[in-house]
C-alpha cells in the first residue's frame, strides 16, 4: 500500500518554529534510535556513489537505526538549472525559478530510493509537496514553517526508509519553494527537528570540522565536537562545511548534528550543546574571511545621528557592513569611523558614500580592499582572561599590524593586510596550542 | 493572485474519458478561438529554442488566441534518466522511475514560462500534481482519467498562458505518474478535449504528415488533411509523427489535430474527421514496417482449438501477433498457418513454439526475419473497388513476390522480402497517384 492519508484527523504534526525541546525519546516507549542522513551533491554525484550511499544507509539499518534520508542534487545540477534561468531572463519570476531548480532534488531523491530497494531497503520518495514541508511564499528563499511527519512515522514502523528531496517545499500558493543555496542542511535539520531524530548526519566532502583551513595549516586537526555558537561563527567566517540557517535551526531545536565524510567510513565532528562537551578548549578554531574591504571616513562631524546618516543609505541599497570602530579624531568636533563590506560590495559603497560627502561632511575617505579578517573563536573564553591578549602578542611578534579589532562574547576578530593570511592563521594555531601532535 | 483556489463548489471538471463531444463553442458567447500547441523535445532542445517557442506561442496570443501550451523535456533528457533509473536496478520500481523521469517535463514548463514573461506574455508553469491532471495507478504508462480546468479557464480571462508540463500526473496514490515515451502528445490532447480547445498543434521537428516517407521516396508529399483513421495507421505502420494514443484520443472526442514544424512557419498537416474533408483521395499514403519477422508451421492438425493451443502461450508471453493467414494444407485433415510478430520477439517465439512441437503437433517450421510489410492506407478505398487489385499489379510489375496479404476497412498490407522495400514503396506511391508534381 502506498496512498498517503488525507485525513485531517490522523495527522500529528509537529511545528518546526516552536519552542519544542528535541533529541528526548518520544511518547513510545523503548523507540529504535532515529537518524536523519543528509547526503550532499558531490556524495549523490552520479549512478555509482548514489549505490554507494543506499550500501551506506543500509549499514545504518541493519544496525537497528530508524532512518530517514535527505539528498541534494548530483553535483552540477543545480548549478545549470540556475544557469539555463538566468540565460532565458536575468530578472526571472522566483516561482518558476524554484520548479526549475527543484528538479535536481527530485531526480537524486527518486535514484536513492531505487538504489535502496535495489539492494533489499523498502524505501520510497517523498517531494517538498508530498510530505508536505511547507514553506512561507518567500521563493527562492523559502522558511520552513511546518513539516508533516505522521506518514513518515507510521512507514518507519513498518520499516521504510523516506528519501526526502531536500532544499523544497510547498508554499501557501500549492506551488514549489526552494530554501536557498546550501538549502538542503536546513531541510535535514528541519525534518529532524519535526521527526525528534537522535542525530542529524550531515554526509559531505570533507570529514569533519577542523581547527581552521587545513589548506592553510598543515598541522589544523579535526575537532571531535564543537558547539552550535562555535560552529555559527565557524560557518559565517568562512569555513563552508554547513549552511548557517541549519546550524541556528539545530542550535534553537537542539538537534546533534554531526559532519563527516561521505567517502570514508570514520565519525565526523559533532556539533552539539555547550553542555555536552565537557572538556571546553579556550579557543576551538580559527577563521579566516578574505571577503571583506576596509573603508575609513576621516573627520566626521562628532554629532548624534552621523553614524545612522552614514549607514542608513547602504542599508537602504543592501549593503551589510561588518566591523565598525569610531576613533576621537585629533582635531576638535570630529571623530573618524573605519568600517568593512563584503568586496562585492566595495566599489557601490564608495560611490554612494563619495555621492553624500557634502551631506556627511566627512574631510577625507581611505579605503583599501586588500584586507582580511581573522578570528579567534571558542566558548571558553568566556571563563578565560587573556584570551585577546595572547592573540595580540602573536600577530606582533610577527610584526603584523592590527587595523581593526571586534569582540563577542565567543570570539575576538582583527582586521590585517591581506599579503599575512596565511602567516597570521599559521601564528594563531600554534600561539593556541591547536597545532596536530 | 497566484493561489488556486481549492473549494470544491467552484470547480468544472471535464473528464476526458466520458463521451464529450468537442470543437464546439463553449456555452459562453463570443469566446476568443482557443489552441493548445505542444512543443516536442527537439522544439525546447535548448535555451535559444525555447526562446524563440515562446515568440512562436506569442504571435498566437496576439493574434487574439487563448493558448495553453504544453511541453516535453528538452531533446536527450528524458533518455538520461531513464538510463541513471536503469543503471541503479534494471527492475525498478515504476513510482521511482516516474518522480525520477517527470522532472525533465517539470524544467522545460519553468523555463518556457520564463521565456515567455521575458517577452512580456503573461504565463506560469503548470505541473501534473498541480492542476491536478488525474491518472490511474499505472506508473509508467498511466492513463489519463480527468482534467481540472476552471482554474486554467478562470486564467484564460486574465489574458494568462498556462504552461503544462507533459507526459506527467497526478496518481491516486497521491504520486507523480508518466504516460509512456511519447506521453506529452496524449497530454495535449487530453488538455485540448478537456479545454474544449479549437484546435490542438503539436509541434514537432518534421513539418507534417506525408504520403509515404520522404527518405525513401523523393516524390513524397506532404498532405494538407488526413483522418484519425488513416492517421492512426500511418502512425501504428511506422510513420512516427504522433503517438498513436493521443491520435485515438483525439479521434475519440473529436480534437482537430495539426502537425506542424517548430522550425518553419507554415501549415501542417491537419488531422481531423472524415466529414473534414470533402475530396478524399482513395489512397492517402504508403506506409511499411521493417519490425516484422515472419514464422511458417506446416501442416499443422486441421481440428477445432487449434489455433487458440498456438497462440495462447504466444499471447501468455506478452508477444503480439500481427498478421496471420490459414490456409488449406495439401495433404487431408491438416493446414499450414503463417503469422508475423516483431523482430525483437522472433527469437523467443520460435523457443516458444519449438518447445511445444509436440503438443501443437506441426511437422515442419519456417522462419523468416528478413520481410517487411507495406501498406496502401485511405479512407476512399471504402467506397471504391480496385484498390487491392492495383496494388497487387504494381508489385507483379516489378517482379516482387507477396507472402501474406491482410486487408482492413481503410488499409491493404503485403509482406514481402525486405530488399524489394523502397522498389515496392516507390512503385505503389506512383500507381496511387501520389508522386509530387
Amino acid at each position: 500500500m502506498d496512498t498517503r492519508r488525507s485525513s485531517g484527523n490522523r495527522r500529528s504534526t509537529v511545528s518546526v518554529s516552536a519552542g519544542w525541546k528535541g533529541g528526548q525519546v518520544s511518547g513510545k516507549p523503548q523507540r529504535k534510535p532515529r537518524i536523519v542522513m543528509k547526503f550532499g551533491g558531490t556524495s549523490v554525484a552520479n549512478v555509482e556513489r548514489i549505490k554507494a550511499v543506499a550500501q551506506r544507509i543500509k549499514r545504518e539499518v541493519d544496525s537497528g537505526h530508524e532512518v530517514a534520508v535527505v539528498v541534494s542534487a548530483m553535483a552540477g545540477t543545480t548549478n545549470q538549472l540556475v544557469e539555463w534561468t538566468r540565460a532565458i531572463s536575468p530578472l526571472h519570476d522566483a516561482r518558476e525559478y524554484d520548479t526549475v531548480v527543484a528538479a535536481g532534488e527530485q531526480i537524486t531523491a527518486g535514484l536513492t530510493a531505487i538504489a535502496l530497494q535495489e539492494i533489499g531497503v523498502p524505501a520510497r520518495s517523498w517531494l517538498g509537496w508530498q510530505i508536505p514541508i511547507r514553506t512561507d511564499d518567500a521563493h527562492s528563499k523559502a522558511r520552513i514553517q511546518h513539516i508533516e511527519t505522521a506518514e513518515l512515522v507510521r512507514r518507519f514502523e513498518e520499516g521504510q526508509v523516506p528519501v526526502v528531496a531536500g532544499f523544497q517545499g510547498l508554499g501557501p500558493d500549492n506551488r514549489i519553494t526552494t530554501l536557498g543555496r546550501g538549502g538542503s542542511d536546513t531541510s535535514a535539520v528541519a525534518l529532524a527537528a519535526a521527526l525528534k531524530a537522535d542525530r542529524c548526519d550531515i554526509f559531505t566532502d570533507v570529514d569533519g570540522v577542523y581547527t581552521t583551513d587545513p589548506r592553510i595549516v598543515a598541522k589544523a586537526r579535526k575537532l571531535d565536537k564543537i558547539t552550535y555558537e562555535e560552529m555559527l561563527e565557524m560557518a559565517s567566517l568562512g569555513a563552508k562545511v554547513l549552511q548557517i540557517r541549519s546550524v541556528e535551526m539545530a542550535m534553537k531545536h537542539q538537534v546533534r548534528l554531526q559532519v563527516l565524510s561521505s567517502f570514508e567510513d570514520k565519525p565526523g565532528t559533532l556539533v552539539v550543546d555547550e553542555e555536552e562537551i565537557v572538556e571546553k578548549e579556550v579557543v576551538s578554531g580559527i577563521a579566516y574571511s578574505r571577503d571583506e574591504a576596509k573603508i575609513t571616513l576621516l573627520s566626521v562631524p562628532d554629532r548624534p545621528g552621523v553614524a545612522a546618516a552614514i549607514f542608513g543609505p547602504l542599508a537602504d541599497a543592501n549593503i551589510n557592513v561588518d566591523m565598525i570602530v569610531q576613533n576621537v579624531s585629533e582635531g576638535g568636533g570630529t571623530t573618524d569611523l573605519t568600517f568593512t563590506v563584503s568586496k562585492g560590495d566595495f566599489e557601490r559603497t564608495l560611490k554612494l558614500l563619495e555621492a553624500q560627502r557634502e551631506k556627511l561632511g566627512f574631510r577625507k575617505l581611505l579605503s583599501d580592499p586588500n584586507v582580511v579578517k581573522v578570528s579567534v573563536i571558542g566558548v571558553g573564553m568566556r571563563s578565560h582572561a587573556g584570551v585577546a591578549q595572547r592573540m595580540f602578542k602573536a600577530l606582533a611578534e610577527k610584526g603584523i599590524n592590527i587595523q581593526v579589532i571586534s569582540t563577542s562574547e565567543i570570539k575576538v576578530s582583527v582586521l590585517i593586510a591581506e599579503e599575512y593570511t596565511e602567516l597570521a592563521v599559521r601564528s594563531l594555531h600554534t600561539a593556541y596550542g591547536l597545532d596536530a601532535a
